[in-house]
Parts: C-alpha cells; structure tokens; sequence
C-alpha cells in the first residue's frame, strides 16, 4: 500500500492535473494553496461562459471538478450544476463536498439535488452530512463534525451503494467505500479540526488524486497524505497559526521515509 | 477583572458558541480562524434559505450573529436584513462592524440602516466609523482608521445611549460603553493594524464572548483578548507575515500568567 | 537604478496611497495584507454606489485603481466598468491584471472590453496572457504561466504600443515596456510560483507605486521588490506555507543593503 501511496503522489506532481473548484469564500484560498503545494494546479471559476473551456482543459490533464458547498446560494447551485454536467459529458471526475448537510434543509436539498442530476465520482463529508445524505437524522451542530457512536464504515457502505459512487466519511478515523471495497484511514490529528479549511482542502486533494484514475484509491490517498502532513506539521507548531504554515510545507516536502513509518490504511474488505 | 476576564474565556472554550458572520470575503478566513482559536465555532452562510435553521443553532449554543459590512451590496444588505430580523425575534446578541462608515455615504446608510432596523446588541468601529453614525463629519482614509483629538469616550458614551447598545471605538486605547458604564482598554500593539481583518476578526470575538450573557463585558473582555493576543505574538514576530501566525497561536494558547502581568482595563463610571 | 528604486519605495511608505481593488475571491486577503506591508492602503470594494466616493479618496492618496479578472462574472465586469470610467475622468490611474486571458474566451474578451472601453496605465499578465491580448494564438494551462522560446520583449513593446500603456511580461524573468523604454527584471525565485496570489499581489503593488507618477518605472520596481522580497523570503523558509508569512515579512522589512546587492533591472532601450 505504501508503495502504491507514494507512486501516486509522484504521478499527481508529474501530471499537474488540473482541478476546477466552485467553492466557498472561506477557504478558497486555503483549497488552491493545499493543491499547489501537492503539485496541482487549481482553476477557481464560477462563469458558465468559462466552463466549456475549463472542462476541456481538466481533460488534458487528468483534472477533475470539485463542488463545495460551504457557501452557497441559488446562483452558486446553478453554477454547480452548469459545470457539472459539462463535466459528465465529457466523462470528468466530480467530486462533491456537502458542507453543512443535515446541518440546514438547503444545505441537505442542495447536496441531494447535485447527486440528483450529476454523475458524482466521490463524496467527502463528515458523519453527519453524509447521515443526511442517506435519510438518518442526527444533531449537527454547524458545519463542524459531530461524533456519534454509529456505525461509520456502515453508514459509508451504504451511501456508497445507494449513490454508486465512492464516499468518504472523515473523522479522527476516516472511512472510505465504493460499496465492495472498503478502508480506513487512522493517519491525521485534531490540530486539523482547529484550521478552518482543512475538509475543503482534502476535497481538492481527492480532486488532484483522481489523476491516477481509481477513485477509491484516490481518495484513500488523498485523506492520507492530508492526516499525514497534519502529523508532521504538527511536530514543528506550537498552535492554529504556525500549524496552518507548517501544513502547506508538509504537504509539500513529506517525504518517503515518514510515510513509511506513519502511514495507517486498513484494508477492510 | 483579571478574574472576570479568564472566567469569561474559559466560559467560550467550554460553551463553544456558534458565531454566524455575514461578513466581507477579505477578512472570512481570518475571522474563521481566530473563532476556531478561541474555542468558537463560525459559521459563514449568506443563504436566507439557511437563516431559520443556523439562528436555531445559535440560540442552542448560546451563540451570536455578526453583521460586517466590509465588501457591500444592497443583495448582501438585505441577507443581514433579513437574518437580523429572525435573530432579532429569537433575543439572539447581534454585533455590527460598520466598516468605512463615513468614508463614503453608502456605506454611512448602510449601517444606520441596519441599525434602525435591527436590535443591535454591539456597534465596533474606529473613531471615524462611530463619528459617522451619531452624524458628526470627519475625514476618512478609506477604511483604515483616522485618529483624532477629539474625545473617543464622550463618543463612545453618545453613540451607546442614541442607539442603546453597546459602543466600542477602537484604536490605539480602546472606549467601550453602553451609555452608563464605561471601560478603556489599553492593551494591544500597533502591529494589528499592520495587517487586514484584526477589526474584523475582533467583530467576530466578540459575537464569541457574547455567550457570557453580558454585552458590555464581552465587548471589553474580546477587545482585550486581541490587544493581549496582539502583544504576544509581537514578541515572537519579525513582520506581518509572522505577526499574523503568531496571532493565532496566541489567541489559542494565551495564558493566565500573561494576562496577570499585562491586562489593562480600566472602569471609567 | 538603485537610488530611484529606494526613493520610490520610500515615496509608497510616505504617501501610503489607497489602492482600490476590484478583485477575485481566492486571494483578495493576500492583496489586502502585500499592500499593508509596503505602506499602501488597500480598499476593496464592488459596491458602484461606493465608486464615487472611493475615487475621490484615491485622487486624494495619489492611490490608483486595481482591476483583476481572476473570478469574474458579468455584474463584475459591469462595476470594474463603472470604477473604471470614473477613474479616468479623474485621470487615476489604472491597473489591469488579465488573469486566464487565453485560457478562456469570455477571459480574453472581458480583458479586451476592459481594454477598449477604459484607459489602462499598466498591463501585467504572463506570457499567454499578454499574447492572448495582441492576437497571437498560444496554449495556455488554467490560469498559471507557461514559458514559451518566444520573444518576449518584443512581445511586451508590441502590446505597449498596440494598448498605448506599460506592459509587463512576468515569468522567469519579467520584462516591461512602454513601447519607447523597455526594462528587464531578473529578480525573483521560482518559490512566487508555487503560492497563489503572488501575481494578483503584483497587480497591487504595481497599483501602489503608481503614486510616484512614472508608470513604467512604477511597474518595474513593484517587479522588483516582489522578486527581491522572494528572494529574500526564500532565504528563510522551507516550504510553499513558510515562504507565505516570510514573503510578507520581507515586502515589509527589506533593507537597502539586500537591495544594493540584489536588483537586477537592465535597462534595454
């Protein structure tokens, strides 16, 4: 698995995809930072005039299209949706992160309705986002994640297979499943619940990865380099500001020999 | 005080308040960051589809909403409108930060718009800000802060009883009132205006502080926390750019020792 | 070249002059902090109710107009046309960073509408940028630069003259024209290109040194002090994170020595 971790990231820095985000205004900044430092290239754009175009330039690089919907509004949905569909023609990988579902009807509506009408390669969220994806109510409390006692590799195994695509359930463990194959991914630390950014960032990161052309894999990956560089950033900070620095230079210059000693996938079926 | 003030904090980090901003895209980021590192939880929506289920959220977690009107339109003018007025009915704290007030009309309009229209719980500006919202002329510089010789705390206690709030001019020494008591803040470090969103990110602590249930309290407490905040990342920073990382940290790791030897408010009345 | 190029950083520190951004939502923070640490004053803002106001404090600073096409819708379009022609019935002077011009056509055009229906003072983009502005067909990747053997002085003075305006080709090394005078800057490190905003923050840079009069020469030293403020970040950092917060401490902290030592601007007309 180490092998196949490193090989990836070697084949994101050697093909620079391309990765389109329409995202929040919170953390847009953070999500391009995270992909130029991992050695991606980030578009953000949300003019339609722009997207034919855009799209065809994801293709030429392996890119893929990230939806995040941190801050939204009709328009932004819209936007979403135009770009996305552009993007299942031409057969892109989308990647959606439902901020906030479950958190308000909108947020849920709008997560649903994206699922609805676009083909969506990957979903990113926490517990109680992708509870509302598949119908289970639970408390949110904001955006920010809420740990409950469920089962999570349950819950991903069964969004997995009723949207047909790869979800990823983040947490201080993360669960990913496509429905037949599932891992888990202990690498990573709370200094990264304390960053706003941090989720946003990881949807861009599984943007990158889907250059290596098996979504699962690619987000397993990409959550792992993300917990990873957390880790090592970690060891050099002393609080929310100097990990936040510190994150970009790991995620730029970790290298092979930390990821040997602390990389933590579990393959579980 | 010293007492009063670590007591309060301690209150944020346990209570986790949720602050709603509907703020600028400059400064969000750096107003999200600085709530996460005191313990708060931000939330960014600017969606009135989202309004009446987040408004719940913050009433549950004793939070507040934020209203900054640093990068307007009249579209933005009517969300905050329209989110003051469901925070309004549920008794939730909302805290104005009516940036470049007096630089131009709009903006001058804006803000006394909102505050007819609203209960505004806390008004933080600089001394030019608040000049313009009792109707006295001055010149403004943009939206950066234009010192006076003029008497910022018989401002201050002006601007607090004609619009029955909380009033806070900031500035090299801080004036907060509320019409009857007073206080005068005199930590803090020039160094916070050397970087955009200090006033912002100050907006939004004290939307965090605002769950100890005491307006005039959490204004002074919040200002007092940047100004202390402010002086000891200066000690560890060599310019703006580690200035602003190692604000950060300190906002998340300042400790009672530091603010024994450095907190420096004074009651007035 | 080394005097003029002290005294013109020291004419930014002293008129602090108000730079007026219309700009993307992806590193407008990045803009607004580069501009703090020269000593200019940022303003941002789209709201056209604000424009006349705002131009007249820009007339009053010496400041200038920043106008960056990085997120764009149409209503973006409309206001940067409407601050526009304010600013050139003021006589203000004008900055326009054409970001993906070439990538897109709807880019290419908006820059060009810019173009015809305002005067512009100073063109900066990169290669495929400016070449998308006279005409000549390229390859671009996204928004981000891609280095071609073509000429790219002779490139820069055709475009001054075709624009009657400083052109600025940025890249590896950065070459400026007028159409009469031509400078080529050597300044700079790789590690600008491996953070977002490093081109937006020349566009506001560029913006602040217009206050000394002299656009070409504005231009070439607002090209210098980022390339030389990256060098000298560099020296200090580990990574693309480190690099950010040292690259503003250097915009604020470089010293004439490290100046006299490292600026590299030939003159080649």
């Amino acid at each position: 698995m180490i092998k196949e971790f490193v090989n990836s990231l070697s084949t994101v820095k050697e093909t620079n995809p391309v990765v389109h985000n329409i995202t929040n205004y919170v953390t847009v900044n953070d999500v391009a930072n995270s992909l130029l430092a991992i050695g991606a290239s980030p578009i953000m754009s949300h003019a339609e005039k722009d997207f034919p175009e855009l799209m065809q330039i994801i293709k030429a690089t392996k890119g893929s299209l990230v939806l995040n919907i941190g801050t939204l509004d009709d328009k932004r949905v819209n936007q979403m949706l135009s770009a996305g569909k552009i993007a299942n023609d031409l057969d892109l990988p989308i990647v959606l992160d439902p901020v906030g579902a479950g958190a308000t009807s909108y947020r849920t509506e709008t997560a649903l309705k994206l699922l609805k009408e676009l083909k969506i390669f990957v979903i990113k969220g926490n517990e109680s986002e992708i509870q509302a994806l598949v119908g289970e109510s639970n408390q949110t409390r904001g955006v920010d994640a809420v740990e409950t006692d469920s089962n999570k590799m349950d819950l991903a195994i069964k969004a997995a297979k009723q949207y047909e695509c790869v979800v990823a359930i983040t947490g201080k463990i993360d669960y990913i499943s496509d429905g037949t194959f599932s891992y888990k991914v202990s690498s990573g630390t709370k200094e990264l619940s304390k960053i706003t950014g941090s989720g946003c960032m990881l949807a861009g990161i599984i943007g990158a990865f889907m250059c290596i052309g098996k979504p699962i894999l690619a987000t397993t990956f990409a959550i792992s380099l993300l917990g990873l560089a957390g880790e090592l950033a970690k060891e050099n900070s002393k609080g929310p500001g100097s990990f936040r620095y510190e994150l970009f230079d790991s995620l730029a210059n970790i290298e092979r020999d930390f990821i040997e000693r602390r990389l933590q996938i579990e393959s579980l079926r």
